[in-house]
């Protein structure tokens, strides 16, 4: 949707990939919008709620699939019922942003939080030439990340014209003449829009009501074939949680490959086929403005809390070969335990090269590598993709001379 | 070479990362240029020669390391000899070929061979506004790369005004008055300059005959730790094989990273440290005109040659999420083994995305991963890099299907 909302020409549907009545005609799928899930009843094998035209429904199962992803976290605060305060997550609050956009001829936007989705949309609207403040009550801009690398992306949304306050705790926002007012403890900040984007949360109220165990941060609990703590029903996508391929323990990294991924394992295992899915790494990445943001595994505090003995190292390099022109700085950091010798997690930044770079210490995350194995891999070289020893390799060269201090 | 070559511009001695003086002053290593080794003597830790200036040298050694490298095959044909007719493997053949450019205002160049320097040449000579022809004997183009692959790689180079001339013989180079002539079977081609890339042998003359083991090739046998036969003698670099990580055998696949990494790991190992080296997994990219070209392990038919039941599937996808603009098509092919269900070898052809993934099915073949245990990797997803299924899991997904077969 970032992506959408930053072309104002291009029509918010064109994100839609199967509308629901293909399901009906082409597939025989017999799809049900408007009926909104109030109740599971595993003792019975039953579902009911309320729709909006037809009254009240009772359904039967044989299994049951639960698939009703995250919603954004929306503070309880004055204000946030406000018009033109909008989260981003359905379909439909992409095509009220742009709508509120073009009637209101927005052109200063507050954006709260400073996660994927904040980073994605700050570039976004920028691109249509709206003014951005990004605000957070935390002094730490991007937590998770390697606090070197964490500048150089500060530096590059500074660089395009977004204001970023830290530590600021908004308070209420408030309607004015002109538009809305942010209030915080010691300052506000006036806009036409503020775009919501403190986090997310799994929706699994109807899940726990039924009694079926939870996760991290109240995600469904799911086994490797996506079954719940019920044996006849199924849990995917952005409100069920996971396996970590680091830690071996459950965790809630709620991102696209997964909740796709788990929905087709959801399917076989329904049929009679058994899939297991073996976890996630927590691999992620973003685009911010000419900036490639990619992680996968643990940062260095979530190695120290899941009782790891972790080194770091942050090692910069040319983004091309020695002499090549056009190269730029590239960033990775890489985090290694010191007591079984495993790489642990890896994080890149740079305008070039990290996106898809962050699959390979991924694909070792998997095999369980030592970070002196994941050293001696054999990765491509040319002059205008890298200098002869990836940058990957560097780093891990780096971290095992780090690793034995 | 290539890019230095392609902008007439650049001074060539910018490609020199450390001169050998450097060494002596910087370093106290004893850098003798100028000195051409004739024989080792293993029996009496000798090795002996002539030099330009100084007259013959006999120097005893503790340890030895041979790194001789590559050199160019120049058929022995007539003509190969002439002014013109050129290779392009040390720092003074790129001199030589920037100088005849300049000097002869070379217009038209037929470049024999279709290998990495080929391609990566094709394009450079193309910069500098020359006439390129290519010319092989063979009538497959790229005959490791899946045909499908090599395909899109003709039709670039061809569109980029490169013509390509498969399965034309060269029989001799003659002078003719405005410049060269190449003399094939059935036809003939004018130009002004030759680039002979047809391919290289190790420089294992000198070990050979102090009867050290030879591997493939002819390249000189050496053990993990970069030893050869002799336990007072070490080869390292484009002279010397390499472990397979995929067939576990030994192969020799000279390329700039293996080479690097062995001198470091001789350094160690002559100084009392124990270092072992994997093996390589034959990853290799190079860019031609705007296609970005990579390998990494084994194709089909090396699979068939070393005992594998290999499938194969080649899927096209696009280079960015859907309705994402600015896409291209990505080839991605993938080979896995039915009898044991690991990942063999991957290729993949596109104008972005192909040179930094290829490293991820890089690492799974070091891990010897299954090609389901590939399929199930967390692999990195945002829209301006790719769709959410990461090419290569999807391309995995596929070769699951196929191996079942």
């Amino acid at each position: 949707m970032p992506y959408n909302i930053a072309d104002p020409g291009r029509d918010i549907n064109d994100l839609i990939v199967r509308a629901a009545k293909v399901f009906k005609e082409k597939q025989g799928i017999d799809v049900r919008t408007g009926y909104s899930v109030e109740s599971i009843h595993i003792s019975n094998k039953t579902v009911s709620g309320a729709t909006l035209e037809r009254g009240r429904f009772h359904f039967p199962y044989d299994k049951l699939l639960i698939a009703t992803g995250a919603a954004p976290i929306i503070p309880e605060l004055p204000g946030f019922d406000l018009p033109g305060v909008l989260a981003l997550k359905l379909l439909e609050d992409g095509r009220k942003m742009k709508q509120f956009i073009q009637e209101h001829k927005v052109g200063k936007t507050v954006i709260l939080g400073m996660g994927y989705i904040a980073m994605e949309m700050c570039e976004a609207l920028k691109a249509t030439g709206i003014d951005v403040k990004m605000i957070k009550p935390r002094t730490t801009f991007i937590p998770w990340m390697n606090q070197d690398l964490a500048a150089v992306v500060k530096q590059e949304i500074e660089g395009n014209g977004v204001r970023v306050h830290l530590g600021q705790n908004v308070r209420r926002i408030e309607k004015t003449d002109k538009g809305l007012k942010v209030v915080c403890t010691d300052t506000a900040f006036d806009c036409e829009m503020v775009l919501v984007a403190v986090g997310i949360r799994p929706r699994s109220e109807a899940a726990e009501a039924a009694g079926l165990a939870l996760g991290p941060e109240k995600s469904i609990s799911v086994d490797k074939t996506l079954l719940t703590s019920n044996d006849d029903v199924y849990a995917a996508g952005d409100c069920a949680d996971a396996y970590h391929v680091v830690t071996g323990q459950k965790t809630w990294i709620p991102l696209a490959l997964r909740a796709n991924r788990a929905g087709w394992a959801v399917a076989d295992n329904v049929m009679g086929a058994r899939t297991e899915l073996q976890g996630v790494a927590g691999t992620a990445v973003y685009k911010v403005f000419g900036l490639q943001v990619a992680r996968t595994g643990l940062s260095m505090r979530e190695a120290e809390k899941f009782g790891f003995e972790p080194s770091e190292v942050v090692i910069q390099t040319r983004s091309r070969a020695h002499a090549h022109p056009g190269a730029s700085t590239l960033y990775v950091q890489m985090v290694g335990d010191r007591k079984s010798g495993r790489l642990l997690g890896a994080q890149m930044v740079g305008r070039e090269g990290a996106a898809h770079r962050i699959n390979a210490p991924a694909v070792a995350l998997h095999a369980a590598m030592t970070v002196e194995e994941f050293s001696q891999t054999d990765l491509a070289y040319a002059p205008p993709f890298g200098p002869s020893w990836d940058p990957m390799l560097t780093a891990a060269n780096q971290l095992l001379k780090e690793m034995k201090l």
